[in-house]
């Protein structure tokens, strides 16, 4: 075995030995029997929490991030949000058209979908108005409600560009209008952009069936855009030379500037990270060693670095990610930590590979303004008191 | 878009218009609303096969490796293997003991663990028994049940070596005795091997708490390793200079050879795979396109290559293999085929980073007999007949 300074960089004597009490209860008779379908343990507790709305089948419910571990998301635990609740679609009455500017239109059932050539890949999503609240500073108190509109999951499905190819695109073509089979029908003008080479038909989800809240039977996943253009439940693809400008592309999911003017289409997601502990309602039991650690995600291909400030921004170090990292993935980062007790304003910033830097709130609202409620992806502030307690640090 | 000639290639016509019938209805009326806690769509039935055995809370459960997708197994259907049912163990009243030949004896809580440096990674485990019918060739009549004691997923723990060099082992040590809390407080002998350098002591799984089948809170993670010795409900490590001989490491999980000699602690695994498309129990509609997929693993280190035969083993073609790949965790390979209609043998063949090429049924029987049920990893033949019905092949 390998000598190393470890045991010195970690004096864990600090922290360990409180288990010194007495052992758990010794089992005396034989546990639960094998199950068909397992589950968690009574013990573990954590839900998606919902946003209140006059409905509960057009609102959103977000991850429990600060207790996830990795970067994979539990399938149950996937945040959601839903315009008009979720089908209960079987999949063998469920079909895909393929029409418009093609030259070969095709009705595709889930059987003939299944027979394609597919792949599976991680990947994140992110709710285009995940921390929103961010811009008017008008913050959750935990991670979970702030930020958890993201997630990440394995996808399987059928690479989009063989289906068109397939279908034959038309020239002149320039936009696919996606259509999901939900009661609002919910459409999304797609451009038929480079980063569709990584666009999947998805019908699998972390190794099973994708989830009913999730799309099941077939959604559309396009990496690093914005969630509500990734269409669930998806039955048509609309081959056209221009956008459909639906609702959910011009008066939601767009950012009105402050020359009144609005970005739209404004699909891929940039550099983006926070610290899931010490987060926002936690408390820290005393000083000694922590892990820090957290989330970092780009729609533009792979973070590549992250880096954490104890200090409110004033001084950054480089923390350590989790290999391998994947383009358009969740990365978790991670840092020893030796809390002194003393007061810490502390956040994380992401950088990408196409060297763009995470930028801070106050920047963000410089360049855009503060009436959008979308596509907020500033560095994340959490103050930790003497006393331990974790608070979100309004307005930075 | 890139021109290629995919669509030559695949002939998709073959294959698709089977939806020009009617259809899906239509929602006419919102759907669920926003949930807590996910579940699996109601059309979504695949579900743990149990072995019988007089008791069912020693035994084990299989994963549906033909319905799964990718390389992640969903949590709920992770293979079991219990020898005394799965403890019901409250967290906070866990223990793990660090003791024997160290300087430092330890005793930690699961907070003390959670907030240690750790690390997530994607690895399989395998039951040392699995596919051990396959020895007598009492092959079971599908994946499931005959190769369905393996599954995969993103594990997050403390990694040994840190504990090990915080408690400092002592010189001449050689093994750990594990020991779990279930009621047979399962015990194996580990031996300090540098393969370690990979172990965790894990409290994650695909991003939540450990399931309780799979030893929450606390399991040892030997990547690679027979999943017996990977102690589930970990409580003790008990640093020795040499093997306990327990029950589960001399009659079970040991190898009797045709001289009377037995094989102890084979632990790692060796390169091994199976087709799940086309597998035993499934029916081809007809002839025409479909994508052939399975899964491979080895135990030591990456999966170089996955090949395929169509001809009973006369004949071997390289699949495609799903990137990344990742060291000791489930391989996803896949291959277009498109099926004339005429009966076939199919088969994969795994080899690993080491050269080792997976083997034969019958190499395998000519170097180790018939005596064991345990580490059979030879090549699986499928059957397809005439009639698309695909069938185990018996004795081959």
């Amino acid at each position: 075995m390998k000598r190393t300074n470890r045991r010195d960089a970690l004096r864990l004597g600090a922290v360990l030995g409180s288990g010194l009490a007495a052992r758990g209860e010794e089992p005396r008779s034989l546990g639960t029997p094998l199950s068909a379908y397992g589950e968690r343990s009574p013990f573990v507790k954590p839900v998606r929490t919902m946003r209140q709305t006059k409905t509960p089948e057009a609102g959103s419910s977000a991850t429990p991030l600060a207790d996830t571990y990795g970067i994979i998301t539990p399938s149950s635990l996937h945040y959601e949000r839903h315009h008009a609740g979720v089908p209960n679609i079987d999949p063998a009455r469920h079909r895909l058209v393929i029409h418009g500017m093609v030259e070969r239109p095709l009705i595709l059932t889930m059987d003939d979908i299944r027979r394609l050539p597919s792949v599976s890949r991680i990947h994140f999503l992110e709710c285009g108005g995940n921390s929103g609240g961010e811009w008017q500073a008008k913050n959750q108190p935990d991670v979970q409600r702030s930020y958890g509109l993201a997630s990440c999951s394995e996808w399987t499905g059928v690479p989009l560009r063989l289906l068109l190819e397939e279908a034959g695109v038309k020239a002149g073509a320039k936009w696919l209008i996606a259509e999901g089979a939900d009661a609002c029908k919910m459409q999304r003008s797609v451009p038929l952009a480079p980063e569709l080479d990584y666009a999947l038909l998805a019908y699998g989800q972390n190794g099973e069936p994708l989830r009913p809240s999730q799309g099941f039977p077939l959604r559309l996943l396009t990496p690093g855009w914005e969630g509500n253009v990734q269409v669930k439940w998806l039955q048509r693809l609309l081959v056209t030379d221009q956008p459909h400008m639906t609702r959910d592309e011009t008066s939601k999911y767009s950012d009105l500037m402050p020359d009144g003017k609005a970005r739209i289409f404004s699909l891929p997601l940039e550099a983006k990270s926070v610290v899931t502990f010490p987060s926002g309602g936690q408390t820290l039991p005393g000083p000694g060693l922590y892990e820090v650690t957290g989330l970092a995600w780009t729609g533009k291909g792979l973070v590549t670095r992250v880096e954490l400030t104890f200090d409110g921004g004033a001084s950054w170090v480089e923390a350590r990610m989790d290999e391998p990292r994947f383009p358009r993935a969740f990365v978790r980062f991670r840092m020893p930590w030796r809390w002194d007790g003393k007061p810490v304003v502390m956040a994380s910033r992401a950088t990408d590979e196409t060297g763009y830097v995470q930028p801070t709130r106050e920047q963000l609202v410089a360049a855009r303004g503060m009436n959008s409620g979308y596509h907020f992806n500033g560095i994340k502030l959490w103050r930790v008191g003497a006393d331990g307690v974790v608070t979100n640090v309004e307005g930075a």
